[in-house]
């Protein structure tokens, strides 16, 4: 595992890492009598109190950087975010993560950021789409249809379009996942949005060097503490699995489903590899070259992880690569091994002052390798997989760097800092075009001197809008944008339309037993 | 002063009042040493441990309300909200309190009722289009210019045309009342947006048989600490007005004033006294009967009495009314002696749960009035003046019962309260008209199962739009809508022009010094 910490002093580079690590030793090795008071409250807070020493030791060049001419920002509002696109044809293999990304990331290989960055939009696009609003009867849903999502999102430039929505249920009592809508007559009472499949264009394919499979995995919005309780619980994956253990609510989240269900009949895990699978034999068939390039955040990381495993083991041959963001530990080493052995390639996006990768695990987690090769119990551990880009939010100018728990995690965070990245030697990108105002999208993390208003995405008047008689409604959702159930022939009928008027797929809508 | 409590048994009438009169006597009488311990925080937790005597002892009629069949509201909504107008022009007088309301409250006279709303729809617009982006450089100034208010808030319909803004300031520091931008750069740094002139049309003079200058008084969104701590400082009002005496936090708003500021070089009351004054000579000069009435919620409402007091000082001959909602005590006994004296006439709503309508003064309040009598010192103590309408949020089946500082309080609880409200035996209005779903502009009252989202009155994306370059920027106030300070030149001239396409009070943006 490559650990990347940008802009840090040279002698100072991997400081941080060392301190976690003698922080978790030190806990390893404490008389029984204090692991006995390690409840959650109590981890917890350690766990706040030890975040100076963490994240905040460090003096960081970025703190000195060179006053800005706040000013001279509004100009950047007068140029597009993005410079053309380059053909990265002949080296996606390598940006896809074949050589473990060496050399591409410290300093970081700039066609490498931008598909980073691409890859992070479709991922925030599972935020942005999601309908909040616990009074709707579709809460928990895609406030758009799969034909429109990009379109609405201003994602359209990426050259991709989206084949299919899954959804995700869970059996175990997993807090805070769930988005449910008060309401009794609902879409669904089970089942979220959780995600889409999408595919790149012609144009991007030959951009890109191949037919492009985008699984996006959506994250949640949950406090510290709901991770945290995640923690201590690793199931078997399954039958030929041998040692491998991933984390209980993770699996259950992938893996529920249930007969009595509209939208979840069939698992996530099972509506995304039948999707993915479809696409990969239509698109093999043609003769053309595919990857699978799984996406997600916090959450959604952990689910990207479990996705890739199994895509990896049903598609044999298929290149797959995971890119995500600010996700939490899944699985124990032999999960780990595992990923690597079928050639699963890992990018991870961590925030070095987000929390969300230490849970589930804090206190045991690979910092605690030296304790096990003497225990002999690291299959028991949770581990982190694949290879790590660290970012700080010390390196931007740009940002508050007060705690902030949920800024610190946020996905357009991730984005700003991996648009601002250099190297770990150098300083934040003067040329970084990314709209800062996105960074505010859903958290405070930007500086007052940038005007822009805290968690300003939301819509007017929360989606009433004033009717014919002077009322404020709710308005009825378009018909074609009402969830329809996945299943195999309106999601072939669904994909092949996708361009056309289209009528068939929109099932009526009937009220959730 | 008459009291109004709706909706409860006959033999409960008085009640609560005799529970709050009780409570601040034994108060009063406790011994010194306890006196002492009264500071706020002490006075603060037993006001809120005396809510439930103070307010949940009755079982109100209005819990046994019929089920209502929540379904059929939506049919609700394909009605307009309002029947026709009807022809006050020979009953203006008694609707305006010439008979201190005599037998029109209880019950309530359907054209009384209506005009409480109509003045309540004009207080609510000095929230409505109040701009509160602290990132804004205009935050503190209103959205609209003074032409295009009521049209941009649909207030069009009650027949009033705006024609002047005026400002205030503080000298003294009071908190929770100024709201300031973030920014150096900003249209004034020591002054608010403070409410409007405005006057009936031709139509609605001849159907309310005069000419009507109404002038609106913006509150203040604060919590009740805030009044708690004005608490204690009454200021003599001036040479020839005897004993009288007056908060001083709301009489420094009222009369500040500072050459060095660009809309406060004339204090608030000076420049609504200049306006109205102006009207008053316009509209009796071409022998119209005109009439003043002063409408304002919470602080609002306090400076309303202010601004009455003195018109009526200053304009012999005027009839003039206040409308006030849920506005706090203002002043000693002496104050509301000289308000009747002057034959200014007061109608006070009061929702019942509101705690603002107690402050300042829960202690020291016209329940001690009996206590005075002995140690003959009433001046010095906070009295309520004019004519109670008490309103009861259990009297309504659509609003949540449970304790709620701000939705107690807020200006759209008291409009559907009067929507509703009868008399003090009979239910809540099932004819009831008034839009429900604006309860929850800016509080969470409305019960789940209506559907409609808590604090819904919200911009798009906090006021960002896409720019042509793709960027999230805070578009350029229209010039028309930047706040110009009011002088009488460019006040005169926009009266002339209200209905013209207008230039010339735009008066160049010149960042505060």
């Amino acid at each position: 595992m490559k650990t990347i910490t940008p802009n840090i002093h040279p002698h100072l580079v991997g400081c941080n890492e060392r301190s976690l690590v003698i922080h978790a030793h030190q806990k390893a090795t404490l008389p029984p009598q204090q692991h006995q008071t390690a409840n959650r409250a109590a981890r917890l807070t350690q766990l706040f109190l030890s975040l100076p020493i963490l994240h905040l030791e460090n003096p960081h060049p970025a703190e000195q950087h060179p006053c800005i001419d706040w000013k001279n920002l509004y100009h950047h509002k007068e140029t597009v975010p993005e410079s053309p696109k380059e053909d990265l044809s002949s080296k996606w293999r390598e940006i896809h993560g074949l050589l473990d990304w060496d050399n591409l990331l410290d300093p970081l290989h700039p066609w490498l950021r931008r598909e980073i960055i691409k890859y992070g939009e479709f991922t925030q696009a599972t935020y942005d789409a999601f309908d909040f609003d616990s009074f709707s009867e579709y809460c928990g849903s895609c406030r758009y249809n799969c034909h429109k999502l990009f379109d609405k999102l201003g994602l359209g430039k990426n050259g991709y379009m989206v084949s299919n929505y899954f959804y995700a249920m869970s059996h175990i009592d997993v807090p805070w996942w769930l988005q449910k809508s008060h309401l009794m007559d609902r879409w669904s009472k089970d089942s979220n949005w959780m995600g889409y499949v999408a595919i790149s264009n012609d144009d991007e394919s030959l951009r890109i060097g191949r037919r492009d499979i985008v699984v996006a995995w959506r994250g949640t919005v949950a406090p510290c503490e709901w991770f945290e309780d995640l923690q201590g619980n690793l199931d078997n994956l399954g039958d030929g699995d041998g040692d491998v253990k991933v984390e209980h609510g993770f699996l259950d989240i992938y893996t529920s489903k249930s007969e009595s269900t509209r939208y979840n009949e069939s698992s996530a895990s099972e509506q995304v590899m039948k999707e993915v699978s479809r696409l990969v034999n239509l698109y093999r068939e043609k003769g053309e070259e595919v990857s699978l390039t799984i996406t997600g955040h916090s959450l959604g990381g952990a689910l990207a992880l479990l996705n890739a495993y199994e895509a990896a083991k049903a598609i044999p041959g298929l290149p797959i690569s995971v890119i995500s963001f600010g996700a939490p530990r899944v699985g124990n080493s032999a999960f780990k091994e595992k990923l690597c052995e079928m050639g699963v390639k890992i990018l991870r996006l961590v925030v070095k002052q987000d929390l969300v990768p230490k849970m589930p695990g804090i206190m045991f987690n690979e910092g605690l390798q030296k304790f096990d090769e003497i225990t002999r119990t690291s299959k028991w551990h949770y581990t982190h997989v694949g290879t790590e880009l660290k970012l700080d939010v010390h390196a931007s100018p740009y940002l508050k760097k007060g705690f902030n728990f949920s800024g610190f995690h946020s996905l357009e965070t991730y984005l700003h800092l991996v648009d601002g990245f250099q190297s770990t030697t150098s300083t934040f990108r003067v040329d970084a075009r990314r709209d800062l105002a996105l960074v505010n999208k859903a958290s405070g993390m930007l500086m007052n001197e940038l005007r822009i208003p805290e968690c300003w995405h939301q819509l007017a008047n929360k989606g009433l809008v004033l009717n014919s008689y002077g009322r404020w409604v709710r308005p009825k959702r378009d018909s074609e944008d009402i969830p329809s159930p996945p299943s195999g022939e309106s999601s072939n009928q669904a994909f092949v339309d996708m361009y056309t008027d289209y009528e068939g797929i929109v099932e009526p809508f009937v009220f959730a037993s």
